[in-house]
């Protein structure tokens, strides 16, 4: 398999992202140890971070490929690795939000950990420069970087997928809080969803304790950042199996 | 008249508001001299700014009723008042863009003055100890201080009012780079548009030299700010008339 690995295209704040040389519509992504918040003005790292997120990521997957979740996954590989289909990236992150907290809580004035309702999406546009800013559906229309029916599709998948998180996470006695996706087109046009879905786009809090298992660990210097992130891999293992 | 002047009920940033004693579905509002910016951090004056706004604000809502516009005012009231229904707020700040400039433009990185192809319909929680953030629409129905149904008529509004007044400030040889306005509901639940629209809310650029017409020229520092207002208003009167 290692011989298909081509030269590295992208390096990101997480992920190395790689040519695949057997077929150009698949990239390899290595998942790197380092941790970085607050628009990578604050890094770290811990050993087998890269290993512990790729394992949490490809049991994601799995499990909302069960569900009928598109995504861009393919498969595992050793020792940090995943095969996935090349798609480009649709510039928006998008976030789903149960309970307020981070920077949607602060901007309202709202205490975190407000039970919402109803799940809250939002998008945020993929730019570092900016610091990735908060806008409305109108606006990104206005960039012309979507299209409605795009947003409509968006809105839907990261709502399903929020209904299927839930319940896994609710199995391992975590509430999902909130969490950040990436969609993209793969080749044929098809949204998928890509990127990753770990604790470092996610808020996991404890059912019981309300502790946080995610990366407010890291930003917030609670300690124990690897502890927790094994942690929620360990959790996650007892409910949907998967290689180790 | 003025023996209906009541006690004052709130005092704003450009305005005072008096109950109307004759009538409690009406309240007096007095323009103030004051000047403010960037949430009131900044701040100055100057002498018959009150009076020049409240002239401006009136020929606007005149101009706006013979169009069809539903707005609060009922009269103006020497020497600086204006005799409007009692509303209750709507607490969002609606801002119609037609070029892009201000905060928008700042945020997503784009440069002052790209023409938009169609109107932009944004809105910000009033809310000053928050210095009114931005929202999407789903973030203000989280908030539940509005309903789907209210939205767009706000939009709608927005934009009809954006359509009259581009072709109002056009004569006037200033373009309507953006506005903000505010909505509220009179006592029979209608939506009108109230505050008021002048060059503290607006953006008008000169067609010809593209001079500032508006609170920028406050904001930024670029003087003569006193003259800037008082042109506004000399060149609405010569295409609306009105009383001075």
């Amino acid at each position: 398999m290692k011989m298909s690995l081509g030269k590295m295209i992208y390096e990101g704040k997480a992920k190395k992202v790689y040519q695949w040389t057997e077929d150009k519509n698949k990239v390899f992504l290595e998942f790197k140890d380092s941790l970085t918040a607050f628009n990578a003005q604050k890094k770290g790292s811990f050993e087998n971070k890269g290993s512990i997120n790729r394992d949490i990521a490809v049991l994601i997957f799995q499990y909302l490929k069960s569900k009928g979740i598109p995504s861009h996954f393919i498969e595992r590989i050793e020792d940090r690795g995943m095969l996935v289909q090349q798609v480009e990236i649709i510039p928006f992150e998008v976030v789903v939000r149960n309970w307020l907290a981070g920077s949607t809580a602060k901007k309202l004035g709202i205490p975190e950990g407000k039970v919402l309702k109803k799940p809250l999406v939002e998008f945020y546009l993929k730019n570092d420069e900016l610091a990735d800013p908060f806008v409305s559906e109108d606006q990104m229309l206005m960039l012309e970087l979507t299209t409605p029916s795009e947003i409509t599709r968006l809105k839907e998948l990261a709502l399903q997928i929020n209904q299927q998180l839930i319940q896994l996470f609710d199995q391992m006695n975590l509430t999902l809080v909130d969490f950040k996706v990436e969609f993209g087109k793969n080749h044929q046009g098809e949204i998928l969803l890509a990127d990753e879905i770990t604790p470092d786009c996610c808020r996991l809090w404890d059912k019981t304790t309300q502790e946080k298992f995610d990366k407010d660990r890291f930003r917030r210097d609670l300690g124990s950042v690897k502890e927790s992130y094994t942690e929620v891999l360990n959790r996650m293992k007892k409910i949907v199996g998967g290689q180790s």
